[in-house]
């Protein structure tokens, strides 16, 4: 039997309702020892792609555990529910793609079940808060020793929905990706790995070209965007490995109106 | 003597300061066994008829414990400082109706006492801060095993103030009610129960006649709001038993100009 | 051996990415006996005045911890990484001044240290999150048992950088003072501590005059903002011990144009 000592949680419910602190009751009553972190609740309603990324870029930092994470705009309808083993840990979530890119960061799935076994949920439930009456009561049943298998169908790791990975490719002597995130402090965090620019000669010192939309501007790829001059856009490996843009002490995605999904192209700068 | 293992915590102080975290802290040195689940702190500033719609939609799913809730126009004036026990829980709050709905929830109160024994608080007392200097501090001693007689006096139940309740009447082959709350989601809350619904023949599946303000519209009563069309308005019951009005990934309250305590009217759509 | 069961965690790294989870997680791993209280995490990206003001009214609060503390727009360049044990905690952060107040509102430092025992951090440590990397894994540590000094070199109290004291004086019969902060109710604290008021016979019940700008208005001193008339200005003593100016259920801080910094000038208002 395994027993979780932590359970983590992001939603997209808000914190201005109830809705989070019920789930927190519901595991408190179930799994009394297990603690409780909280990821996000502030993922953009129904936004499966943002939640998808700050699950899998958060994952890896916190201690084995029971991941429930639910950002589920088909709640209630035919999606299936479903908890999924991968490194030491569980995912629980509707089977939307939202834990794909979290399972590849903890190494890839062991064991993935439907979650049917209505004997771990909270009855009656409601249809459109399962959050409370299914995820984290059945998150919480895993943490307290159920076994996985008990918590319903095994079905194929092959069957699960997978979110199409964020576009990043060499071509051309570019690194061509996206925008995956913009951060509270208005970095916009691109989908091309460090290492990817490393490979056309884009490294920390050099200035890099970076096209999006009709806009071409060459900044310096700094270690950090306290080293930019106040105002100075520049580019930096951040925290979860991805080239970043930022400005020293100002927001990037707003001057350069970069929202999540857009195309960014990078290039070593040349010298004429 | 009773030990509660949870202290649950709602207001309306904020997250951008240290309020909330000021009386965790005290909490900590109190009952240091004791863990919080905050519901939430973002009720709006001295909205006491949404605090105690939050509490009282809450408190069943949270484990027995000692509910701290503090949304408190009045601070520091005469209103009175309470604690009651209700199911097998504890309120601690001022005595300005917040506390009503979830006493309502928890089965009724068993026992109120007003809080008047100053060796549990925090001195100096401070006029504007009583969630950090008399309501936690009392709630983290009750959490603690103090018998809640020793609180302070005991008064009648029949004394504690009471929140008029939402408006839900069945007339004229209409339900009427008022929206209660607007989630996160843009989700209208009804003061309707489904059950109330249901005895006029309104029942899922089926159309229902909403009528709000001028407006007359013809909706959809289905199991969740995922299952209606995109952009659709439906009607469906929510994971409080009442009946909501919802667009499938968009923002009805917006939409339909629902703000809190707007009338509304549902009768079942006849055919002609 | 001195362990903390408790370590508290002020950022400005917002609640909508994984970045307050990712240190939950790592001090968890470290830590896991200790529980942490969030003091708040919306801190306005880099404003360390806030953060440092925030930090130093609750601190007295919490129990004894390690606090560990994130404004930190220099990350990543030469600024100092420390640890000061005061009272009987330990502060955690960047030595740009955010830790300055809390450790005079804690008694004064008794041992600074440079964070530079690489041996206590998370590798590889990002050039951009520092508190995950450095920060919070140092203050697990502390919290599980290690001692200060093995975090690092000593280094003098007094070199510590010390954020300026926001003025305050007495002068020609006046208080004069700035905005510290503005609250979610409006509330506007200043940096005139009510004892120093009280020496120019400014004191409860008696009115007050207030200069701000070019603006001179006459208001009641009162006990607390709820005892004013609705949508009267007021001046009371808030939870800090200092002066605030409020409006009963109304927010004075956009009524009167005063953001933080602003000066203000109070005075006994005498008889003509």
């Amino acid at each position: 039997m395994t027993v979780y000592n932590h359970v983590s949680f992001l939603t997209d419910y808000g914190l201005e309702d109830g809705f989070v602190a019920a789930c927190h009751g519901v595991a408190a009553r179930i799994a009394p020892a297990a603690s409780i972190i909280d990821i996000t609740h502030l993922v953009q309603p129904g936004d499966v792609r943002r939640g998808a990324a700050v699950l899998a870029q958060t994952v890896h930092y916190l201690p084995p555990a029971v991941h429930v994470a639910v950002v589920d705009p088909g709640v209630g309808t035919a999606r299936r529910a479903v908890a999924v083993a991968a490194g030491e840990s569980i995912l629980v979530g509707p089977d939307n793609g939202l834990l794909s890119w979290a399972i590849d960061a903890l190494g890839g799935g062991r064991l993935a079940v439907q979650l049917t076994n209505g004997d771990l949920w909270l009855h009656p439930v409601s249809a459109t808060f399962q959050g409370r009456d299914i995820f984290m009561p059945v998150g919480a049943h895993l943490a307290a020793g159920t076994e996985l298998a008990d918590a319903g169908d095994e079905i194929g790791l092959d069957e699960l929905t997978v979110l199409p990975a964020p576009t990043s490719r060499l071509h051309d002597g570019s690194a061509e990706g996206e925008v995956m995130s913009v951060d509270r402090f208005g970095n916009v965090q691109l989908s091309i790995p460090a290492a990817d620019a490393g490979r056309l000669g884009i490294g920390i010192g050099s200035p890099v070209v970076v096209r999006c939309g009709r806009r071409q501007l060459t900044v310096p790829y700094l270690d950090t965007f306290a080293a930019g001059a106040p105002g100075e856009i520049i580019a930096f490996t951040d925290s979860a490995g991805l080239i970043s843009l930022a400005i020293n002490a100002g927001d990037a995605a707003q001057q350069l109106g970069l929202p999540p999904g857009a195309h960014v192209r990078l290039s070593q700068a040349h010298a004429k």
